[in-house]
């Protein structure tokens, strides 16, 4: 072993040769080099000799330094969005022989970061973060140390970590578009727990939207949810309709929350969609076969996934030198169904 | 350190003492020793002493020798059900300082395979296996490894591996007597995989209890679904539809197969419940939010998981000496909702 002299990287090997460090990590490796071209792979591996980066230390580097274990941290297994996510994320990291470890945070910071560390002891190659709130310490000591992490669904406010998230703003502003194409303007929100992205980015837009389109945004027609769950969204529904508020339309933050207040609504004998509109927000698993199917915003719960662990497996790819941090925004689309209807005339 | 001598273990100091080896597990671990009360702790602590197992040995054994991590394999993580028996594998883990790392199988012995083999390389502690099929090599070869295995939801056939179930026999037994009970004779079935103890023996008692009560059990009657997902049961309600069988009512043998065969039936303009009445199997969530509300049995999800961990831990406790196989088969119950109606007069 040579010393005193800069070990050879792979994005030194992509640099000579002019590809991506990715394409120079699957020229190295047996299993993996018949997804590109001979041409480039024999380019590549001439070059990695020819700086001393041999292709037999980079098949040893993935045997001995890599465990191919990619943490999966999920804030609550029992909501059916994380399922499909989850799923997107192991068939890409399937494709490249890693797998995916999950754990279940249950929502509390506390709990996150000790999972963090039981998996840092175990020396994962990098972490897919569906649990974070928009401040989290564990992740930034995470960055710092170089690891290797994206966010999914959720993001951080800072910019220095990877993520990939769902058009939340642009999904409120075809809700609030579409009820009132039906004749509604008195619209009241349950909003999401504001310490998470999705809760705070939906709820900013909502008042926004309700504001560019001259409809109240007084705060006393929005009630806040601790937690993204039925129990909650029953809570702030009770709580709305106690206080004196005329409305004809609710907008949930997300469908658990919707379920809820239909739930609230019916024991107050109060029909949606005769007497009010109801949205939610993800079109998770069987908000299609509720009674009433529900009005949502369709996330690509798949695809965020699976870009999520292509974001993740880009940062690994370039090894030391971590690439800057990249934020994907997907699109979203408005889902109509039966729980909105028109004003009804009175 | 002495040689030629059988070393102490756990069960020694627990049969020395007059306790279960859980108990001696906890007075020898500071984090757990408030869970007995000080006079035993005491005792067993010098019990250990003389016969020369220290409390600072155990100590030793617990941070070097065991990881803390138990694997947890399911099927399939898009089915409602795994998540409440999750939350009661780490719940009943997570009080005993271990951490449930969750790997979704897809259904498939090869995948699991390999997953288990990769876990085994991670010198996990245990294993919780919901994805077993009835005939499983992967489990057979872990067992004869001495690892610590317990089966939950489902069962191999052999009767050496843990398993904590639930009472298919006697959910199918309610299921038959519930449609009878409305007046319903001519009851049709779409069965589960039958790779699966789940498929196998809620099909068995489904022909079991159909004999019994002297309806008929023509197998063309009965179809079988590949996999337990509403896309298969709206495939099998299509070829019951297509045969030339007369039923009023059709028992599926989960509730993702019954939601498919509510789709299939309302493309055929067949009302459930005034033309046929669908039964499920499982209760997960939003079964009873769907349209109509599904009658099913109600398994104890949570607490199967939590009965699984438990067993898992005793396995453990008792180290080399594996304990023998336990069988925990948990009882259901009957949940009749709007998807179950009388037999119209005709």
């Amino acid at each position: 072993m040579r010393q005193g002299r800069k070990k050879t990287t792979l994005k030194d090997v992509a640099n000579a040769v002019g590809v991506h460090v990715s394409t120079v990590s699957r020229a190295l490796d047996e299993r993996t080099r018949h997804m590109i071209t001979a041409e480039v792979a024999d380019k590549i591996i001439k070059v990695s000799r020819e700086l001393d980066y041999s292709p037999n230390a980079a098949a040893y580097s993935l045997r001995t330094n890599r465990t191919r274990l990619i943490g999966v941290f999920i804030p609550d297994i029992t909501n059916p969005i994380f399922p499909p996510i989850i799923r997107g994320i192991e068939d890409t990291l399937g494709r490249r022989n890693y797998i995916a470890i999950v754990v279940n945070t249950e929502g509390t910071a506390t709990r996150e970061s000790a999972l963090i560390n039981t998996l840092r002891g175990r020396e994962i190659d990098g972490m897919i973060v569906a649990s974070v709130e928009r401040q989290d310490k564990a992740i930034d000591e995470l960055v710092e140390a170089g690891i290797a992490v994206v966010t999914v669904n959720r993001r951080v406010d800072s910019p220095h970590v990877s993520s990939v998230v769902n058009d939340e703003h642009d999904g409120m502003r075809r809700v609030l578009a579409h009820l009132m194409s039906l004749g509604h303007s008195r619209i009241v929100g349950i909003a999401g727990p504001q310490g998470l992205s999705t809760g705070k980015i939906r709820h900013e837009a909502f008042q926004h939207f309700r504001k560019a389109l001259g409809l109240s945004s007084d705060p006393g027609t929005v009630v806040f949810a601790d937690r993204f769950n039925e129990n909650e969204g029953e809570r702030c529904m009770e709580r709305l309709l106690a206080r004196d508020v005329d409305f004809t339309a609710i907008v949930a933050s997300n469908d658990r929350l919707a379920i809820g207040a239909l739930t609230a609504l019916k024991r107050h004998g109060i029909d949606c969609p005769s007497d009010v509109s109801v949205t939610g927000f993800n079109d998770m698993y069987l908000s299609d076969r509720i009674d009433p199917p529900l009005t949502t915003v369709r996330i690509q719960q798949y695809e965020v996934g699976l870009r999520a662990a292509e974001a993740l497996l880009r940062h690994i790819d370039a090894g030391e030198e971590i690439a800057e941090p990249v934020h994907d925004v997907l699109p979203v689309e408005l889902v109509v169904r039966q729980s909105t209807a028109p004003l009804a005339k009175t």
